[in-house]
């Protein structure tokens, strides 16, 4: 009964047809983000997105606390001569920083311009160097949580990419190479924990070819999701840094036998705002957003149907049932009267609220009321001294469920291709090839820029994981496959 | 026996004798920040810092959506045209504002600077005009947890002061004024429950006189606590800003009767990170830190005492404590074997571990373990079936004593003058003093710098409680008082 006659007021185009306008509608009409801030590229972030945001970073720093990283709070300022230490480091970021030149009503000019922060390693490494002495200091693990700031030259897109974002970065040093390398395994695990299993978002490891590397980095591993419009999101990269950094920044240690050593340097950089985007544009359909369970700022809303003559009654067992679930979720009775509840259903599922709970005063008269998830839109009566209990069941399937969705999509996704044409045609397809490549060293370049040239995809690299397809020729130069590479477009 | 031929190493300078160097060597060897970071003004603050100060914020963010506000996260850079639509505001802020002017490498110079953010009200404000319109939308409580960035001119001083500082910030829209001014007892409230209860800081509001206001505010109240050295530090600030900027920001709704009104508005900032300094300071003693219970990263330190003949039995009983304690607490056993628990012990002391648990070989034959809190140094002999209990009692009663012991201090150190001698003498002994004091408006200001020449302290205001002290003449001037107003030297 309810919602009849309410014209449908999801998102106007649809996620398929368009993806770009799709989000973008999403965006404003869920009322996560507003692009009318007066400086380019800077958006402000609104409660909807905050709260879920702020979870995500909690989740986040507790795992990491749980593999022992420490929480610092560094400067947001780096003064240049710091990144002039690592020569790739600066000519990778040079373009892209926002530089504070002035203080004050002009008078102040610095000597030396002030960075504004686009990722920490040359602030951190600068302290590093005082505060690792000894082995006995190592292995040593700091994480921050904050912003960083980076003028970017691609197109921005709210939480995808911005000029200032919001990220977790981690820096670890180690006494061996072997140790770094098991951080860098532990890194990925920890993504998947995070990334997977409680964001839902199913990820493949690439290591990056090596044109394609993090300025500074021996070796880049980055997370790649794929959004229904067949383009992939990087989501936490970690890359070796062995000791590119530690020896310009003297990140040394006397090991047991005396010996002055160079320490080796891993980093980690789950970009939490970016991840929420990825998250939003994954999850979300034509109605509007759909969140994982933890992370929606609304776990389950409680819509009366209101009738004149039975509005105590039903207005009282709605706040019965808010009663029974708030000890453990969060949950809201919506008791606008300036709304119809066909209006309040299409609002809370534009904001992806996972748990409705539909009150009329038939259900009361029978002790029961409709139970509806929001990623499948199943509706189930169920009385009411086992709504926790449902609830509960919804709450620990529904994010596996969530994830279960994205895993198949992306199995589908793949596609194996022996020569350009194959290639150009899947990926033209939306799809993520799979292909024989020549090398991931510097001499593989020319091919990774033939295929971008003729499809606008990237070499995304090849799987961290076991790879179990092998292929004889490289798919644009036809000479022998040193490796198996992914290939897709990118965000 | 324990701690016996170990030379006690806390702090060498007592606190009484030189508050300064005290709190510096506190911040060194409890590892709190870091001041050798290359830019001045600037520290590092340590994980031991960083995991109360973040606890800090989840209780003070926890508070203001208890209240009704709702997060944000606004860009960090502000355009300087949006400094320049309030007057006032900008005269105040603009000799401390630190300016993004290029980026890049160089070749992008920004036609307009863009402020770091020293406070967001210009920022924040210009996106109210947008969102609100309608009486409907208000009140409107919004707030942004952030660092902030000043060019100070004043001394820094870790956490105290610094030029970059990690506050949250509460800007609230109303219909009414009287809304508003409920609002501001409202941040009282908030104040009081956060600063006062969780952080053992008791503090005095005082409305500040006319000639130290905020930059753009109608009228300014601020908390102040008291330290040892009988300067007092402000902590939040709550200002009615009315409408000075709703007018040129154009913060507007329409009223029921279809009017365009300007809204009122407040702001409220609680600066997170100079609230932990300040906590640092007042709670900490010549054996180092003392932290309210919930804040500190470890509440209960066991430290066993080691015989080769006994060390099995007396760390299994140790793990056994812990494992009684580890759901409800922070708890850690000191396992070093290159440490004397003497040394353990100073250490954790150092630290502000609330509750240490001493566990030796005697205390294992009697079923015991030896509980010493950090705040009071008693020691008690505690059966280990009760420990749990005992820890327990601990932690309900430890915050309230810290700021019970404060409490009386500050009330014992308010001293009557009637006279410029009687002031003079009192503030020399480190008070703060309360006297008759000829206006609150900008005619007093005079009296003002009188106080201020002569002792370096400054007219804190009035208090916002009921004061039941009068006086008859200004202590300065001699004309009739029209305000009991406070004076003391500030941080």
């Amino acid at each position: 009964m309810a919602g009849k006659g309410i014209k449908k007021k999801g998102i106007t185009v649809s996620k398929k047809d368009d993806f770009s306008a799709w989000y973008g509608e999403l965006v404003q009409k869920a009322e996560l983000a507003d692009l009318r801030y007066n400086i380019k590229g800077f958006v402000c972030y609104m409660p909807w997105a905050v709260i879920s945001i702020k979870k995500m970073f909690a989740k986040y720093e507790k795992a990491l606390e749980k593999y022992g990283h420490q929480p610092l709070i560094m400067p947001s300022l780096i003064p240049e001569s710091n990144f002039h230490l690592e020569a790739k480091h600066v000519e990778g970021f040079a373009p892209e920083v926002f530089w504070v030149t002035e203080a004050g009503d002009g008078k102040k000019k610095f000597e030396e311009k002030l960075a504004l922060r686009p990722t920490g390693e040359t602030a951190f490494y600068k302290m590093y160097s005082l505060w690792i002495q000894s082995y006995k200091d190592l292995p040593f693990k700091r994480y921050q949580s904050g912003s960083v700031w980076r003028y970017e030259s691609k197109m921005t897109r709210p939480f995808f990419r911005g000029r200032e974002f919001h990220w977790i970065e981690a820096h670890n040093v180690f006494a061996t190479l072997s140790d770094a390398e098991k951080q860098i395994k532990e890194d990925m695990k920890i993504t998947h924990e995070m990334i997977g299993d409680e964001f839902a978002i199913p990820v493949i490891f690439f290591e990056r070819p090596k044109w394609d590397m993090f300025p500074g980095a021996v070796r880049t591993h980055a997370a790649d999701a794929l959004t229904e419009s067949g383009k992939v999101i990087q989501l936490p990269s970690t890359h070796l840094l062995g000791t590119n950094f530690s020896k310009p920044f003297d990140v040394s240690f006397v090991d047991k036998d005396g010996e002055k050593r160079y320490g080796y340097i891993t980093c980690y950089g789950p970009a939490i705002s970016r991840i929420y985007g990825a998250m939003v544009a994954i999850h979300g359909d034509d109605v509007g957003l759909v969140l994982p369970f933890d992370l929606a700022p609304v776990q389950a809303v409680i819509v009366p149907i209101l009738f004149e003559d039975s509005k105590d009654n039903v207005l009282s067992e709605c706040r019965k049932i808010e009663k029974m679930l708030s000890g453990r979720y969060s949950v809201k009775v919506d008791e606008r009267d300036d709304k119809s509840p066909g209006e309040k259903f299409n609002e809370w599922e534009m904001k992806g609220v996972p748990v409705r709970i539909e009150v009329g005063p038939k259900d009361v008269e029978k002790g029961q009321a409709v139970v509806v998830t929001r990623h499948d839109g199943k509706k189930n009566a169920v009385k009411v001294s086992g709504i926790e209990k449902a609830v509960t069941d919804i709450a620990k399937r529904f994010t596996k469920e969530l994830k279960d969705r994205q895993m198949k999509n992306f199995a589908e996704r793949i596609v194996d291709c022996k020569t350009m044409p194959e290639l150009e045609k899947a990926i033209s397809d939306n799809n993520i090839v799979r292909c024989g490549f020549c090398s991931m060293e510097l001499d593989g370049e020319k091919c990774a820029d033939i295929i971008k040239d003729k499809t606008g995809a990237e070499v995304r690299g090849k799987k961290v994981d076991k790879e179990n397809k092998k292929f004889l020729k490289c798919v644009v130069c036809g000479k022998p496959a040193k490796e198996t590479v992914y290939v897709a477009k990118s965000y």
